[in-house]
């Protein structure tokens, strides 16, 4: 699994606060956290506290002075991501793309002359899928244009955008069954991703609704995840999940192992 | 989901005792406890303790003075089921037959006979299978001589025979494809069941691995199980599995509403 730690996000107050102020400690830290929670790439994301590419800069400084992890650039604007991904001292995964052949033309060009990679979320500028076969669709578009543009197909990480199970019951279904079939979209395969805690928002038992339905998307093929890399639970479940499919070499300790 | 209640079952010692000394007590205790952690049926198991069909009645009689739940009687003898299916006051769950033509026509009449269910085992008298494909060809084997003798087939609960990750790690993903392969049986559909706590046997993080595979058998089609329903975590992991399978309806409180 490619554990993507959430938590560099303006969305937390503290961030927030962080980037204004540009109080480097509250980042680094943040950033250590999650490097020891065992996460592979960062997000970084500066929402809505400022339009300033130096500002996300300065976050992706901050965090690549306290741990050597990759940065998952959570912007979609061309400027933006021309200004960024220079600062990054790994090949950053950019997030995100919509299908939507516009974007895609001026998000691509990027992508490729820096090597990153990039998450194409199954959605178009309609707005959210509502079937299984729309979000397969959505995904398809993407994955051709990857092709135009000869990247790498496992330079694109493929999102089923997960819905709320409070507000939208049916369609956690629908996810799992697009999940299955992005997998068979291409050679080298495309991974699969979600923003996991989408699923629980709102509900009371959050923890075991993220642990639950993480391991039935580990069953459909997701290798990929944004989420609290803090969570131990949460990390045991989709280690666990992992073990089930396959995918990892049994042991008596494999999840001391991990951690260790 | 319908759960089983594993316990009453002379592989455990004060249960061997009870059924040896006739302490009726503690079959009545056993069973209570299930009844509360909301089993379905009891699975009521001789074992090895003895060969006589008065033993097994007693046991059967000693859970129903305390509890109105059916039976699931764990014995595959014909002449051991035609002499304690007329004590269960419920039609009891017959566990269990394997995919055997002669077997199977042994059993099949009494099953019919009272109105009876069944577990049908995915292997033969060869032994366990080791893939998905021929898992399903002894469940269908077993489905083909239910409409033969004409028992609708929702009385079968087809068990696609878990075997333990630590020994045998491949076979959980066979597990899980014959699994999803079983609903696409017959119509009314049989039932999918398993006896969950094999697939940690000789494991040290048993619940969670418990708690992990029976999500994943929910994704696939599980809808029965035999287990230790006095497991909350297991209990709520399934709970939460149906949820997201748009089993049954989100509320906030789903977990406490099935306790209550």
């Amino acid at each position: 699994m490619i554990f993507i730690g959430e938590r560099i996000n303006t969305g937390f107050k503290s961030i927030k606060n962080a980037v204004l102020n540009k109080d480097g400690d509250v980042i680094r830290e943040c950033a250590r956290k999650q490097a020891n929670g065992k996460a592979d790439y960062l997000d970084v994301n500066l929402g809505a506290a400022s339009n300033n590419p130096e500002d996300l800069c300065w976050m992706i400084e901050m965090v690549q002075e306290e741990v050597d992890l990759p940065i998952c650039i959570d912007n979609n604007k061309p400027q933006m991501l021309k200004e960024t991904i220079p600062v990054c001292k790994r090949p950053p995964l950019v997030n995100s793309v919509i299908a939507d052949e516009k974007k895609l033309d001026e998000i691509l060009p990027i992508v490729k002359q820096y090597g990153a990679s990039l998450i194409g979320l199954a959605m178009d500028e309609s707005g959210s899928p509502a079937t299984a076969d729309k979000r397969v669709e959505n995904a398809g578009l993407i994955v051709a244009k990857f092709m135009e543009y000869d990247i790498p197909t496992d330079k694109l990480f493929l999102d089923p955008i997960v819905m709320p199970l409070k507000f939208m019951q049916n369609q956690a279904v629908e996810i799992l069954q697009a999940s299955s079939q992005f997998g068979l979209f291409a050679d080298p395969p495309c991974h699969i991703v979600c923003g996991l805690s989408n699923i629980s928002n709102g509900a009371i038992h959050k923890g075991l609704i993220n642990r639950i339905f993480a391991t039935m998307l580990v069953a459909n093929g997701l290798d990929a995840v944004i989420m609290n890399v803090n969570d131990e639970d949460l990390v045991d479940a989709i280690l666990t999940a992992e073990l089930i499919m396959n995918k990892s070499i049994y042991a008596d300790s494999y999840l001391e192992a991990f951690k260790r």
